[in-house]
């Protein structure tokens, strides 16, 4: 970080598990990658005082305040880092962006396709002034994922005509795990769906470089009552007495069709037992295909078929050399990266993009288009499975 | 083999790459199984006389013939195996067992559910007569499956929630590979969802013991047009220069209500590039979980939630001890069975329950129910994927 | 099996567990290959009347007799197949090629160095008559293995320069698994190394198409005391209370250095708890490596330095193509091969090299090399693990 | 980091690859980890002028300097970590204890046994003025391996008798590769023996809490003759036109006899193409066994042989839950840690010992230990593999 670089001062509305996780981003970020802003940890906001001043103590942020909308008029911050409950996003951002901050939101994006639109509405206008905003989708910022599209971008697989998208997890299969803001729909606008699922879509249509136009789905809800939270600890934590009900799905299946014909088998579940955090992708195209699970974050399979017959078979990339994507900061070939590397990742393209005056990506129409196929899952769930047409962005991809 | 034992003369009607595997199960199976009854191949039967007659020679049969009809009358014939095309079954089927013999089907049991019905109907006729008839389903017979149902009915997972099942294979991935007949729906009834979803429907609903009662999905044809076949060679062969129309799917993707309340997924594919045999089944229940794939044929994944929590973890188990299921017969733990024993398997569980006077499962019924699962994924692919419900059997599972 | 081919009428004099498991190669290779001679399972050989009477019936074979010495002279026998424990071979096989027999013999081809020099002689004189004989090293005729020997021919991993074979399992784990005759020192010459270890060695010597000219190693007994065998099952058996030395090695460890100045490390052992038949072989050149573990036995690993450094990676091969050894007669791709084909592959290989008038390989001179190495570990174990000199055969690879 | 907590001062001698992985250790171990210490990155010290100021910079230490003499006397400094070539650990590490100086040194911890007895001397009269010293065998800090020490130690798997640890890497396999000052044995004292085979050795004790006690073995330079660097990146770089010798191991073999009578093998290696990174640990014992693999750095691998014998098999345990070791500071289960984490629990381990005034794990006592293997190593390699004794220190595991 040299001593001249100008400086990005940051402040991040919410202080929860992704708090955590994009806290280490910027304190990280700027020890691996050159960057030409250095990101200065500011302040972190949030409702409960002591909480909040405790995490800005852990976590490194200089100050701590309670007031979300006096922080983001603050002359002094350029950055304003969102990691709220969904059902805050489109107020902040919007906010942040006519108070000429530049804005990083988690996803998903919002809990509506109406707040999206807003939201995308107030991103490009703030583009046109030089302010940019970008959806947290940190999962494309895993080297193996972003290798991926990478590959696919250069015909490596031909045309895609397959994708299999899971993101499977398990912490809701115990019926006595407590009842979290992620399982009220009014906090969290959606369940497995919203949560992870949104995960599914967006890298399905970054690593293709295609958007899905209309899908058929359905929501399932297995356990609908649970014991309310009393502690958090980390994304779930220890349960009262009392009961409420579960008002969002926990487990989402659909098939989503893309623009280019292909079709794509989607699935988020909390209720795959033994699946911890798999996030899967494969893509099966005319010359090859791609695999990935973020159990084994660091590797990809790949099936070269124009390759000879006899030595036909899926080859696990380790995608830790330097020439892969996000690499050549980091450590020598075969030295793992973890979770939260990808929110250094995130910090690196998210700077970047600001430093070079550019439109970092995934891009707020990004979030409303994964926004539209959230909400058209609903909808197709709502109306016995039928096609439910999403409305593509004009530009993606 | 006791030479003191009864011989039961089998016919085997179609000689095809499922000939060559039928041949081997009846072959085996006496020299690995102790058997009451020892089966005599007798009498292959086929359409083209000098192929036939190879056939004959090259896999053992004593005798070959041209005329199906003649031979099922044969007083010396006690089986009739059929492995012929689909649309062929319910024909010979109806007639052998009319004339008292009992019947192994090929799946799927029939190209319709009207045949199906005729099917079963004249199944559970000559059942009352000590005549019994089996659904060539063979993969219930890897020792893996069989074990997997072991576990759910033991109650290892628990109350089961979520099936996936997948049937991945990529030998349609070329736009070149030759027309056969499984791409022709007056043979074949349909493609990947009739050919291979059939295997994945069947043992969703052996190993959960459940039934599908209801579907949502769709069909595609990804390449519609092909080369027609000269010569015929495994499950493929070689082009001529002519084209002709593809009329089945070559991919089916759906979901399944089962009676209990769970939801599967359901993938059949042709066009998987790089997965040659991928079936695959995880079933994931409120206790643990388990997983198979066939490309990994001798290994069975076990996740056992109620273990402390610190060791959770799949378990990679290797079924091949003798206390597995069919192994007492076969080889020591560790050594691998492949593709043609559950065939001999097979063999075992139908001349058992002949033996045993009792109906073997999968039944005619049970491969009816199959055919209902089937029926109802065409018609939701031609309703805009709205549900459509199956009529279970009374008596499933 | 075309009715006019010639007969092959076959002794096989032993009938425990590698006695199931050649009956059942000689009773299926005619059924998949096409053979100039057809193998006829003529008389199996036994100690014991019930037992080998029972043995007969149960695989096939014509007829069974107690006298080794008297078939062998047998004008109608053609080919002699040795399955008995190690201390009969030298004896038998003499006996057999200079009764003009062609001889398959099970592998360690013998307990001692002295007795291999005497076999390979005898094998030598009479393939000069146009009788043959091979060891039953059958890893040799598993696709992956036969393939991978293909790839080094080649030249598609360079160089070799290391190797590390290893067979590991855990059936001796448990001190109470009762005290068989692989556990004694003048019926098996030793443990683990000549039972296992010798399989390891010459697949290390087979794929690399090399040899080894000096061993360093150990050998360790770690459960010296066992419960004698009362009635054998597989490999092992039920125990009565008397208790027995055990006179061989559970564990081997050593390193071998090739003529070409490759390393080698090896271990024989059935101590490693969990691995059931883990024969595994990892081969690394200076442009590609490879590695096969005979647990997931259809599959080769393999790297390729040559490629592009951002797709570099371990290519889990499928050996199930019709392109790949052996399988054309089998089935088709992605369907799997178990233990007992390689048997099958064993007896096409044999018959055919008998059929063409060539001597079929592992020879007895191969044989008498791999009992050189283990005589040599033997020697470095009792002398401080000094580098012992193995002398190697002439005209090995 | 709490404002009250004391500070210690660190000064960092040496700023290649370890120095980035130490600065991210120290950086990051507080925003995790409750730490009564608060670390302060003082000062980073090397001899290039801009390229230690330009590391002082990037990885935010406060100060740089160009004399280790002078900073280890400065009286604001704490800790000294160091992280130069081996050949310089003694002197630092002696110079900083006398200085009253805690003392974290990398591995290994001395080119010779001398220099270890020096240190471990220093050490122990450091320690009764609560001065203490560690050294960085880094993968104890991997939650897996610590985890399957915890398994070891409660007697999940019985008594050990086999261990495997292996350390592959494949940056050598190139002969164009440079030579850099890790191939140079008067800096880094050995080879692949010393760098990477260290870290095996130091694991198969630590998990095992054995020591030992005498070694055969064999070391190999395959390629003898490299470029010279120019410029350094990561653990490689560029080469130059001139060639220099190879003067240390790219192959150790041995095996080693622990004091509890079990036996090891051991492998380094950096010609295992193909293998990245692959640091492996099998131990086997008489109730079940455990498997690590550094490539797949989340997971550990268990085999309870006390299981009934039909659920037997390896459980890939995924080693990301709150109650592993080190877990509850990071993420949520199922999420992956990196390379660098295991640096931060480093830290964290080594200020906890700090502040409660205990000696740290793995003292300079356990250096000696890995220090006289690796020395024994050597001898037997020099005296045809020949076993030799190392002197096990009194109290150690």
């Amino acid at each position: 970080m040299p001593e001249s670089s100008r400086s990005l001062r940051v402040a991040m509305i919410g202080y929860g598990f992704m708090g955590a996780a994009h806290s280490h981003g910027w304190r990280v970020a700027p020890r691996v990658f050159d960057l030409a802003s250095s990101p200065v940890m500011q302040v972190v906001v949030g409702r409960n005082s002591p909480a909040v001043a405790a995490a800005a103590a852990k976590w490194g942020w200089a100050e701590h305040s309670l007031d979300w909308r006096e922080v983001v008029e603050r002359d002094d911050i350029d950055v304003v880092d969102i990691v709220t409950p969904g059902n805050l996003h489109a107020e902040i951002a919007v906010a942040a962006l006519a108070a000429g901050k530049h804005v990083l939101c988690e996803k998903p994006m919002a809990n509506s396709v109406d707040e999206a639109v807003v939201m995308a509405d107030a991103s490009r206008r703030a583009a046109e002034r030089g302010i940019f905003s970008m959806v947290g989708f940190t999962y494309r910022r895993v080297p193996a994922i972003a290798f991926a599209r990478e590959l696919v971008l250069e015909g490596k697989i031909g045309e895609v005509r397959q994708i299999r998208a899971e993101y499977l997890q398990d912490w809701l299969v115990d019926p006595e795990a407590p009842l979290t803001w992620r399982m009220k729909e009014e906090l969290a606008g959606s369940g497995a769906l919203g949560d992870i699922g949104a995960h599914a879509i967006d890298l399905a249509q970054f690593v293709t470089g295609d958007a899905i136009d209309a899908v058929s789905g359905v929501l399932r809800t297995f356990v609908s009552e649970r014991p309310v939270l009393e502690v958090s600890q980390g994304l779930s934590g220890t349960s009262s007495a009392e009961r409420g009900a579960v008002t969002v799905d926990d487990l989402a299946l659909f098939t989503g069709r893309f623009r280019s014909g292909a079709l794509g088998s989607f699935e988020a579940s909390r209720m795959r037992t033994g699946r911890k955090n798999a996030l899967r992708l494969e893509i099966s195209g005319s010359l090859g295909s791609l695999s990935f699970d973020l159990e084994r974050q660091n590797s990809l399979q790949f099936y070269d078929a124009t390759a000879r017959s006899t030595t036909h078979g899926f080859t696990e990339i380790l995608v830790t050399e330097p020439g892969h994507p996000y690499l050549s900061g980091w450590w020598s070939a075969g030295h793992m990266l973890g979770y939260d590397h990808s929110f250094s990742n995130q910090v690196f393209d998210f700077v970047s993009a600001i430093d070079a005056g550019l439109q970092p990506r995934p891009s707020f129409d990004d979030g409303l288009q994964v926004q539209r196929v959230l909400t058209a899952v609903h909808e197709s769930s709502n109306t016995d499975s039928a096609w439910i047409s999403t409305i593509p962005v004009p530009a993606f991809a």
